[in-house]
């Protein structure tokens, strides 16, 4: 199952952190850009190779030591069609690089138009017989509001290809709790409720290290549920963004962890995309400083960690 | 706002319903299929060129006798970023017809990442200082788990550039009742829940004819629900998916509207795309079959109701 190689990756790398490529135009070094424009003018197939430029130096100077990649698909649609072409690329080289893609697209739908999103990010594409791949992530992030038969058709992609999701859970955001946190009859909250469904979805496609295939997306900006949901949900595997810019904590995240490290990865985006900035250094010593970034990161969140290690 | 150009566009064909162009290359007639393989092999290229014939072919046999389509971005996904450049082009063309585009994504995501969705399918993006459109729908349908953060960024397009969004409420498959329906220590349900959100972020930005820019999704197949919104939120356009193949009939789907006859708009995708094969009739006929079908189904749809009137 998906999250096995994963989870291979993270304890290769002993780093349970992965690098959002939100990459919107201005967080792209001038001189990438001003290359592009000179030949494109000010387009969207501009932007989209400047783009696609940053996220390739980025992942030329991380995949050693960072086992995965989320990139959000919103940035790429803001380019158009062109952008979503960098989307594809960007999946691509990271995948010939050995690192484990996350495509960060909250989807969701009903049943037959939700197996349509499961082909085109996780599965194959039936071209008059010809089986193509349209975007090939390793995981896809979906909303869980419509509820089984918006989640059964990717649960047989994840079977059949050995993918992941990962379900909104608990977001990162101030007003998550606006409906995630209401209180149901049971007493459960819908947060909680949804954290149960994933357990139930994700029963049907187990892996060897004791984490299924749906994961769950819970927010580093909410320590005391990352807690709550990390005793519950004993076979979620957790995807926590919001450390770092959003205002999420390694001593927090550590809570996402079991007890050998496992179960959980941390995503950085900005601190990552933008790090040459926060340093003041060169513009073109971009990737570099996202390379220490991703050191320092990983330094912070392993520290609070027993160990990064597959179960015994 | 945005639901006011809408409103207009349903007056004046007398049609409250939109066609859903969700097009699997298995609906398209097998001579484009031929056409395009030939010249470009069984690549998805191949298949986003047929898509896009296809559905030229259907807006402009339609466009007088119907206000609106609605692309389900899933099917253009599935086809890699080829496809997606069908569905800008379907975009366009649509709207060069004067017809109003509302594109079908159930986009979602924290405050940040959904400006981002916001800029490519209701915005400009900025490159440079130059403004271009990466996709410029109408409309976007959106999930609303996040809560307001999630939705903000949208009201500002709405409000902008004279746009409009569509949140789910009660979607129209079987399975939409295990989270939806539950309970809430208020004694609402979720949905209902949902739909107080709606009325409130369309607060904002209300239309001239007692409508907000702030849609629901409310499906055909839960007639009673649909009642109970309709009551609930008065400023608030349903879209009403589930007529037809899945199984909503038009006297379920008279309770999705106002005593105007307005206040809703219902979708048919498989029933107009594949009407040719329906009635058996010469498959190079396609548009005109899918044309009969949109008037059947207009006429079944407004035989149920008073009028299709401005309010006085």
């Amino acid at each position: 199952m998906a999250f096995d190689r994963l989870i291979e990756n993270i304890v290769r790398t002993q780093n349970p952190s992965v690098v959002g490529l939100d990459p919107k135009l201005e967080y792209v070094p001038q001189f990438i850009i001003d290359k592009q424009v000179a030949k494109h003018g000010k387009t969207l197939k501009a932007a989209a190779k400047a783009l696609l430029q940053f996220n390739k130096a980025i992942i030329d100077e991380v995949h050693d030591i960072c086992p995965a990649i989320k990139p959000q698909a919103a940035y790429y649609e803001m380019y158009g069609y062109e952008g979503v072409k960098t989307l594809y690329k960007t999946i691509r080289y990271a995948q010939e690089n050995g690192m484990f893609v996350m495509t960060d697209g909250k989807r969701n739908d009903i049943g037959a138009t939700m197996e349509a999103y499961a082909t085109a990010h996780l599965g194959l594409t039936d071209i008059c017989g010809e089986q193509v791949e349209a975007f090939g992530a390793d995981a896809l992030t979906v909303n869980g509001y419509l509820g089984t038969d918006g989640i059964a058709p990717l649960l047989e992609k994840c079977k059949q290809y050995d993918k992941g999701i990962f379900v909104l859970v608990k977001t990162s955001n101030k007003s998550s709790g606006e409906l995630q946190d209401l209180k149901l009859e049971s007493g459960k909250t819908i947060y909680s409720q949804m954290g149960d469904m994933c357990e139930g979805w994700g029963a049907e496609c187990m892996g060897k290290y004791g984490y299924s295939g749906v994961g769950a997306v819970v927010g580093a900006t909410y320590p005391e549920q990352l807690a709550e949901m990390r005793a519950q949900l004993p076979h979620t595997f957790f995807l926590v963004p919001g450390y770092g810019a959003q205002g999420g904590g390694a001593e927090g995240v550590a809570k996402a962890f079991d007890a050998n490290g496992l179960g959980a990865i941390v995503n950085s985006s900005r601190g990552v995309m933008c790090a040459y900035k926060k340093e003041g250094c060169d513009e073109k010593d971009f990737a570099k400083a996202a390379r220490r970034e991703v050191i320092r990161m990983k330094e912070d969140i392993i520290s609070y960690l027993p160990k990064v290690a597959l179960p015994e």
